[in-house]
């Protein structure tokens, strides 16, 4: 079936509910299905939206395409969650109903007010010739998940192009900020827009959000502002980022800075950092973070990426999100953490300490490891016998180096930018693993969340080893992971 | 709308992928719906099938009507588990798709065989003069959850009426044997029907089950044989039953009778018992019970009836499948109990001793008590503030009686076969009760489960008081439950 156009913006009635079935069916039996993540009922996910607590629960939302594996008519699919660890799936929220979504409704984020959730999103309209209108578009979720009220709150000024998108709705002492992603019209450069209401009705602009003196690229998306242990974290998707301003390896990077804090009115972060790689894995982007009632501030991730085919394309659906991870600064550093809930998966717990670690792991499971300093050799996961066809991690704890290679991991993905990621760590010091495996997912904690590498990997199911390559100081814990959906 | 019969069998392939979606996120955001037990993912639900043990999981389906709470065109949803508490959802399975299963992919069992899992079901033919014929029908799913190879095994013989369905495949001694709910052509009575094949391909009848000397009405459906402590229990669910025969509420009652084994060559049960109701509450149908491989019996039912309305129905959704139970025969009665795991859904653990046991339970909980003897009370459950409103359970632990009552519990279900079921129980004894309240689904097992009472009840929501009507000599735990869907 070739994915044309009109394909592609089907109106959801157009569809036969035996096609929905089957794809259901089909996404669900996959073997490289996710079975821990949240990850696609049908078809293709992508970013994640409305990420929030909202009545005693937190709540996320997905975009997605429930016919196929590609970027087609959008809409919200909703879960909810006691724990951010159990989602209860709730179905379809948000759909391309009304003139201003009428080809999507695309990213956005939500926020309890007044014991409902106001959602903020951008709608995606193009006119018959295919011109593009981008609509910011407010309206209300009720505790039964019922989604009314949809109302245009404001669309792109004459100075930003069509590109004016992802609005993070935020409150900060009584009054109303969004802060989206845009590209001006006279240097189609990325930006972070400010925007401010007091009612949630009438919004006016105040500006490009400053926070670097560096030329961003040609587009910034999927904008988020989130307090962490006292800072400003500005998380955020560049396109087109110059590699000499902030080097990174995937088709388009999400990167962060810090600062002491956002002055809303005039636009600017506060002493911002320099940009960081968010993910130093493969397939992370459109991360969206908040923070709860207690202050705690959370994240969650597509894993996928714009412009990019995976293997499951060919089953009809792709990507899935990440695990939910808690943030926190320590001595200026950001740290990505699982969230505690997340041990409530963990199973059958095994002490190990061999060579070899797991002739049968399973594809789902935890590797908690301890790798003692001045150590240098290779971690084979999802391995073949022999350990020639594996995902590998290769780590130095002499001179502080730790690579994922996805190369000999099965079926190719992206491999224009890269099968390898390496970061750098301290000399000489012992390292920490949390390995979080869900069939074809991959999510590294290093040393308690100072890095992470999350990626996706496509091998043969039964290729289920363990092992190091040669004898390594070491201990360590594996669990398997309970199902969640 | 109206659900003409145009309507109910409209091929899947003519139903919007609009409309499913639509449906499946108002089934997921009822208030009434159930989250620890199986329930429809849309429209309605009725008998499980193909329960079974294969490829190391459990596996259990369930006859789906995706769009609305009508019994239309039917499919087959699948299920696995590796507890019989934590399922996962597979999707549709098993669809109508040939002309012998045109009008309906009908129930059915399942049975490991060769490293495949081996499906005989019910193909639901009607001719263009809506004339029935019944197909038995068997196919093969892989471990890929993929179906295969249908195939026509038998239709009714001359003597058996269209109402001639629901095999189960059982093997004995290298011989598969099949038993089905039939009508005979020449009185119009209820029978269960025994075939035998050496190969799966070629079947021969061997005649009526003989286990009981009554009538049994004008059908039996759902024939199930399950070994359980060295004896065979028969469970079924006769149609038209004279109370005479044994006394009953519901509009069909499920039923069964212990033998010391059956004689397939002779179709005969050894030494038969009389019958006996299954769940002695409101609303248990079809339930399909098999032995694991470790020789274990298990059990799941449909909580729902035939010809009955539901509230949900005006929600496009009705009914649940129970809990799976353990089978147990102790001293000649047939004990059902909660298998070990559903414990592992229990959390926030609290000792209970007062009058008021929760002012605010939630909806989804078990509550464990033990009633001293000689206590005679009232216990009300989903009751509001001056307990006038409540699901409520009588008990007299001296003359040794517990009355459910659903009379004052919300919305009425099927009214005309009365509000409150009995038990009567030893005298001067004390009484263990675990009590399953999924939102509207209560599971009630009496000392053990020498006795289960089963129904649904459609509260306000928002009536979540627990209470005694009186100071009561006990001792109780109180649990939330997880959500499992």
């Amino acid at each position: 079936m070739e994915w044309t156009r009109e394909k592609r913006y089907l109106p959801y009635k157009d569809w036969s509910a035996e096609t929905l079935l089957h794809l259901q069916a089909q996404a669900a039996n996959s073997k490289y299905q996710m079975h821990y993540h949240l990850r696609p009922i049908s078809g293709l996910i992508n970013d994640p939206n409305g990420f929030s607590y909202f009545n005693g629960e937190y709540h996320v939302f997905y975009q997605s395409y429930p016919f196929g594996a590609v970027h087609g008519l959008k809409s919200w699919v909703h879960f909810k969650s006691k724990d951010l660890v159990h989602w209860q799936n709730l179905g379809l929220a948000v759909q391309p109903d009304c003139k201003a979504d009428s080809h999507g409704a695309y990213s956005g984020s939500a926020k309890e007010i007044n014991g409902k959730l106001f959602l903020m999103y951008t709608g995606n309209h193009r006119d018959e010739n295919w011109v593009r209108t981008p609509y910011q578009i407010g309206a209300w979720m009720d505790k039964d998940g019922k989604v009314s009220d949809k109302t245009i709150l404001f669309k792109n000024p004459d100075h930003i192009t069509e590109h004016f998108r992802d609005p993070q709705i935020i409150e900060k002492d009584g009054i109303y900020y969004a802060i989206l992603g845009a590209q001006d019209e006279e240097n189609k450069h990325g930006h972070i827009d400010v925007w401010k209401s007091e009612d949630l009705k009438d919004w006016q602009e105040l500006g490009f959000l400053k926070f670097s003196d560096q030329d961003m690229g040609y587009m910034i998306e999927c904008p988020n502002l989130v307090n962490v242990n006292g800072h400003s974290v500005i998380i955020f998707c560049p396109q087109g980022l110059d590699k000499s301003v902030a080097d990174y390896d995937d088709i388009y990077p999400n990167m962060y800075v810090i600062g002491d804090e956002v002055d809303f009115e005039n636009h600017k972060v506060i002493n911002p950092s320099t940009l960081h790689n968010l993910d130093e894995g493969f397939d992370v982007y459109a991360t969206q973070a908040f923070n709860a009632p207690d202050g705690k501030a959370y994240e969650i991730s597509w894993v996928g990426l714009p412009d990019t085919t995976y293997p499951t394309d060919d089953e009809g659906w792709a990507n899935c999100l990440s695990q939910v991870k808690e943030l926190e600064i320590k001595d200026g550093k950001l740290l990505q953490k699982p969230v505690e809930a997340i041990k409530s998966l963990r199973h059958d717990e095994e002490k190990i300490t061999s060579q070899l670690i797991k002739e049968n792991s399973g594809n789902q499971y935890e590797l908690e490891l301890e790798i003692a300093a001045d150590q240098i050799g290779n971690l084979h996961l999802a391995a073949n016998d022999d350990l020639s066809q594996s995902l590998r991690i290769a780590f130095d704890t002499q001179n502080g180096t730790l690579t994922l290679d996805r190369s000999k991991s099965g079926k190719k993905v992206a491999i224009d930018h890269g099968e390898q990621r390496t970061v750098s760590l301290a000399k000489n010091s012992k390292l920490r693993l949390n390995i979080f495996i869900d069939h074809s997912l991959a999510e590294i904690f290093v040393n308690d969340g100072e890095h992470v590498l999350t990626g996706r990997f496509f091998a043969d199911p039964s290729h289920q080893k363990i092992s190091f390559d040669k004898d390594i100081d070491y201990n360590g814990k594996f669990w398997k992971m309970d199902t969640i959906l």
